[in-house]
């Protein structure tokens, strides 16, 4: 048995004796009118003869555009993503493409079924806040030529743009604030390094940590099995329980942070009286929380519009070069840091 | 000049010589590759020759269903909607239905443009928090035979299904409360009548005020420009300069109750101390807030899950009853208020 190469865009337009971009624009049906009746007929002809794959993926993005979006997220109530939308909206309503929002609630099967469901639906390419490092669900995507970008979080096989904040310079800048302070046993309570961002914010933690003389005790590293409030409570009650002394605590984002006030709360620890707490993200409402958390702000509105723009520029330009844009975050210093009482 | 009849599916159907059931199928990408690729283009070309109208409402409705429905609300990062918005899907995508969203920012311009998007996109239907209590906007849709859900707002014209909360109960639980606790002088800070939800609560708390012997004082009576945290804290910042005494506020919504902490900080008065504060919706964080804030818990999931359970009934039976479904909310007591210091 021979096997068949799949029928590209270049056999239909040599079959039909014209240039691939007069088979691309008769093919498309919002194209099609630039190209007359005629030859419309002849490249249709040779697309069937060949047997052109017409409902295949590829057909559903280079033949019709649906100018719809998906954008693929673990739980849109988590306050990190609202305005990661509204800055994905806000740029891609401009160039009348509409996004499709689905949640995964990080679970595999979920995931499966809502990215089945956007390429039945033909979106013309996606956003993905739900990378893993290693994601066979994107390579999948990746292979079958959808437009990807992925935002918040990346994978390490590389090749996919991608729009996140800049997790290095953003945990430096948290615990650099502590160590100006004067605090120098801080605690870092982590998030699940099976996602780039737990595992870069890790890193940039003990990396920073040396390069600014703090001892990296293994001791005062911890990790919530993810970057929900709960999880956080957990990992925080779990270090409490080592019995060792810290003045302040490195968040891997600020649910996990409100995890940790939640336990303080609870076991009567004064924040930031006793403890320091330096959250990651600056979610809505950050400044409200008692005390007023001091965080490193993410851009995420910003990461949503770039991310959109990149995205387009992906579905006009499949060949284009795999931007992976960093924002810098930046630190908001309130009312949850306060020197070491020594 | 005679005034010409709209070019029907059958008059396509006729002029490319096949039968309407096949142009139907030509003219549908979801269907289209039932068609031999000769009679698609035939379709196309006598559909382009007749200037039939691809993007016509009955097109979208009566062609092909596009299992997406619209989501049109002001804007997506009020803490009020996220919640919602994951209702509606986990009923919507049981029903292999997406949810489209688009955010009005209750500009009529961007609403009027985001509705048409949600035409051209053909979606089966919309489910609309925006309504205003006369909505012409609302009346088109009707006319044109979309189906339609409000949620949380309604309009008074009635007709459309809805699914809200039930204002006039929730506020009597608000007023109560405090009353309960031994307040008498309650301001109202309100928001604007023009939509429903301010109009209900507005008019809950006079009713409630006089069915419990409580003085409705004009003087004590404020409205925010809008349900936000800022309009909250200007007109709180207005009623404070009457100069009346009062012990205790509820306010039209959490945003503004949080736009009155904002004031109350500003001007060093103590909530719940000299002021006791009672919000509307329970957003997310409402219990982080500093003072936790006592309100009335919406049930904002459960609306979203409604309003899909009833939008998919009224795509497939566009003739059923209107419903106005209201969903009873419940009053959460946290520590904005106490008994008023005499």
């Amino acid at each position: 048995m021979v096997t068949q190469q799949p029928i590209t865009l270049r056999d239909v337009a040599r079959a039909a004796e014209v240039h691939p971009s007069t088979a691309s624009r008769a093919l498309n049906v919002e194209t099609r009118p630039l190209v007359n009746d005629g030859t419309v007929a002849r490249v249709l002809a040779a697309a069937e003869a060949l047997g052109y794959e017409p409902n295949s993926l590829a057909r559903g993005l280079k033949l019709n555009r649906t100018f719809q979006v998906g954008f693929v997220l673990p739980d849109l109530t988590n306050p990190l993503f609202p305005p990661m939308v509204r800055g994905l909206e806000d740029s891609l309503n401009g160039a009348k493409y509409t996004v499709v929002i689905a949640n995964t609630d990080n679970d595999a099967d979920k995931e499966r079924s809502v990215l089945d469901a956007m390429l039945r639906r033909r979106v013309d390419g996606l956003v993905l806040a739900t990378a893993r490092r290693h994601d066979p669900a994107i390579d999948g995507l990746r292979e079958a030529g959808m437009p990807l970008v992925l935002v918040n979080r990346t994978t390490e096989d590389g090749g996919v743009p991608s729009v996140t904040g800049d997790d290095h310079a953003g945990i430096g800048m948290a615990l650099r604030h502590l160590v100006e302070l004067g605090h120098r046993r801080i605690a870092y309570v982590g998030a699940p390094t099976s996602v780039s961002t737990g595992l870069a914010r890790y890193q940039a933690f003990v990396s920073w940590a040396r390069s600014e003389g703090i001892e990296v005790d293994a001791d005062l590293m911890v990790s919530a099995d993810w970057f929900q409030e709960d999880p956080g409570a957990n990992a925080f009650r779990e270090l409490l329980e080592r019995d060792v002394s810290f003045t302040a605590v490195v968040a891997a984002n600020d649910l996990i942070a409100l995890g940790c006030y939640d336990v303080a709360t609870e076991q009567g620890i004064s924040v930031p009286g006793e403890v320091s707490i330096v959250g990651y993200n600056d979610m809505p409402f950050a400044d409200k929380l008692s005390p007023p958390l001091t965080t490193v702000h993410v851009p995420v509105y910003e990461i949503g519009r770039r991310a959109a723009d990149l995205l387009l520029e992906t579905i006009d330009q499949p060949t284009s070069m795999a931007d992976a844009i960093r924002l810098r975050p930046e630190l908001i210093v309130r009312g949850s840091t306060q020197p070491p009482v020594s």
